[in-house]
């Protein structure tokens, strides 16, 4: 295995060698498609798996639409086409024949899920109408790069109607405020919640929302996105209801959506020179024990204790594993694990065994005095979680503090002309914050409007 | 709602009516393709959620591979392209221009898997391989029938690789006996493990193993397949392994899978007159409780019971729900939970209350006497999950009888001929059994291999 390209000085290229090395991904023969490899697809279901349970918190049901999409459909939406016609993949051949009308591979389920909404929905009594979908997508991709930008992707995508549009916007912010909670606290990467601005509002937006972070090399990456979509879609797709007077009217909409791409957020956040640093909550293995022995009578003994704790642990819902594979050093062992950004290292050889305790060691201590402890076997059952709620937080804090330092933070005074400025140099704003800690425009001095976050983008 | 068409003399009729009607899925704008809607869907996560605890038993890990196969590989395995060439939706643009290369959407993965095992696979060690994956596939289909047989549909597909044909063959007939568990322990469906003839082989296999279910209808019903591939995608992919004792050899594999099929089988296996019957274990909604009151003093000691014991078996992992729908009668819920399948009714008045008691209602006793019986709520924490249990056994055994009176099994000497004269009414031989109680063939009437069931498939 090759040494990885140093993190410092070519951040692009440390993260194309992680990727590949902790088999996270491997490239494919489909132009612009990742192949997610078991360890990296792991992840995704772990990430599945939390935002399932948040996503059904928010009254919204799992459901699953065609993948092919009428070519008609997309051109209901006049700025739904114009946004995505460039981007997707046709079928016009299938079962033998050419089609009469080409499908398009869905590149978002807006036209789809809309077209069947219509059909559902005919009352106030069928609202809010809630629905999510977890689906692969297809948006044609010129400058691929694994996790933050395929032609394929996985995601999930929530649509929702609502009788009015305070609702419709409530529901996209609380969608939003999910995201934020989930990225912050489980993946432990700070991001902003934001507004877009009208030139990178989702094709076919009232407003857009986002929560964005901002990457060790200075770059936004764009998390997730939640859009009110008001009355674009339900008009185009002949949405209405029967309000409580008697009245038909025509709904307020919502979509929002995350994706693969978090997993190339979570990389590039927290890992190292020596690799992948993954927080315990969305690690897919949280603690490995490496048996250490020289003969057969240390190793029997060794291998007792090291299965008495994965026993032990599994029982406490710890996602533990023991690495006895023969045929390699612990050293070897060691390297392999920390590149694949295991939070915690058990090491436990025949001394240990003998005084009662084991050697813990933590993937995001860099002091080599903090990295290494030696706990009691009593003590394991408190230590080891605990240990854990100390990286999880500790990664947070970690970003957090180079986040604001990298952060450019200014004012704007809300005009299109002053935001294509920053195109020169390919900076845009990434998003409109709550803040207002800036009273001038970044560009022309005139009363900023709010400050906004200004980044190249991922 | 319209009534729902008779289940004895018109059973597709009673099919159609059913899906729609009990809102497991509705037909969609892409033609051959369906729309799966929450209370559908939510039977294929419960499907997949125990399926997926199953196929990690097996050693498999789940990974995800791109839904868009260069054309040329299709055609790398002879027989794979033959069968599966008729069927497959051709991307021909994408990202606004003719691609040089066109993309065929995964009709099944053995393809791009292969190709992806090639790089993965290099000495025994690597061996052996177990890759699973739950995906959407899509294969061009004519005569759509929701669940049955449409274009696109979910499924998991399970792709292995080993040293010897023996390994190989014992995974693809371990995966059969995992379907096997999986669809009579939970589905309730009773199912035949038998071997595929050679004329309804996989596409590509050696030898495809599968289970069969007998439908009411006395048609057959594939419900899951698994195959000894041996070496024709491993040749075709250029897969080889240094062996232990140096020398290259070429590895031997399996594939297996099943899909929302199953849940076309599900519907027909268990519905009656009323609509649905679901299986306890896979049943989204296990018992549904109906408050029943007319006056403002009743509905609150009522709601107060009926939230207590939703706490109560919410907290015992029995999926509950209370049904508080204003606008609804009792017997208009009696009615939509009827036809939703849910095993279990709860009834709960003002007398019930006073009694301290409940009354509880089963989807599946015909007989008024067994139907309704009037429970203590001492006795509730253990009454209900046995009325549950009971639910389950006896629908598993009412469809063994029925199975074994529908069966046609009968013996057969092997030949393509005589197994052709089936094909004049449309019927098949399904798959050979283990079993030997007939001595000659059908057709010609000589010695007889194994005994077969024939029946028309679904």
């Amino acid at each position: 295995m090759k040494k990885l390209t140093d993190i410092k000085t070519d951040f692009p290229g440390w993260y194309q060698d992680i990727i590949f090395q902790a088999e996270l991904v491997d490239s494919s023969p489909t132009r612009g498609s990742m192949v997610i490899r078991p360890y990296g697809y792991a992840i995704w279901e772990n990430i599945q798996k939390i935002l399932d349970k948040k996503i059904k918190v928010l009254g919204a049901q799992n459901a699953y639409f065609p993948l092919l999409i009428p070519e008609s459909f997309l051109k209901k939406e006049a700025e739904h086409v114009e946004g995505f016609a460039p981007e997707v993949a046709v079928v016009t051949h299938a079962g033998g024949k050419k089609l009469e009308e080409p499908f398009v591979i869905r590149p978002t389920s807006e036209t789809i899920i809309y077209s069947m909404f219509s059909r559902w929905i005919h009352s106030w009594r069928d609202l809010p109408l809630k629905i999510n979908q977890w689906a692969n997508v297809v948006r044609w991709e010129m400058r691929p790069r694994a996790f933050l930008r395929t032609t394929e992707f996985l995601w999930q995508e929530g649509h929702t109607v609502h009788a009015s549009r305070e609702e419709a916007m409530q529901m996209a912010l609380d969608a939003r405020e999910m995201y934020k909670d989930f990225v912050e606290n489980y993946l432990a990467i700070p991001v902003f919640s934001g507004i877009k601005s009208e030139s990178e509002r989702f094709a076919g937006a009232d407003e857009t929302y986002c929560i964005e972070a901002i990457m060790p090399d200075g770059k936004g990456l764009q998390m997730g996105t939640t859009h009110l979509l008001a009355h674009s879609f339900p008009e185009s797709f002949e949405i209405s209801f029967q309000d409580k007077d008697g009245t038909m009217k025509v709904p307020y909409c919502s979509s929002w959506g995350v994706s693969t791409r978090m997993i190339g957020g979570l990389i590039m956040s927290h890992g190292d020179e020596n690799g992948l640093i993954l927080p315990p909550k969305i690690a897919p293995v949280q603690a490995i024990i490496i048996p250490i022995y020289r003969n057969e009578d240390d190793k029997k003994t060794v291998l007792e204790m090291a299965e008495k704790l994965e026993d032990l642990f599994e029982k406490l819902s710890i996602r533990i594993a023991i690495d006895n594979d023969e045929t390699k050093t612990p050293g070897a062992k060691f390297f392999h694990w920390e590149l694949r950004g295991v939070p915690i290292r058990i090491e436990i050889g025949p001394k240990d065994v003998a005084k009662n305790q084991v050697v813990l060691v933590s993937r995001v201590e860099k002091d080599k005095a903090k990295k290494k402890s030696f706990v009691s076997i009593d003590q394991l059952e408190k230590a080891l979680p605990d240990m854990l709620d100390t990286i999880q937080r500790k990664l947070l804090e970690t970003a957090k503090v180079r986040s604001e330092k990298l952060l450019e933070k200014n004012g704007w005074c809300g005009s299109a002309a002053c935001e294509a400025t920053l195109k020169e140099d390919k900076r845009t704003i990434r998003c409109l914050i709550e803040s207002k800690e800036h009273t001038n425009c970044f560009s022309c001095n005139k009363p900023s409007i709010a400050d906004v976050i200004i980044a190249k983008a991922y």
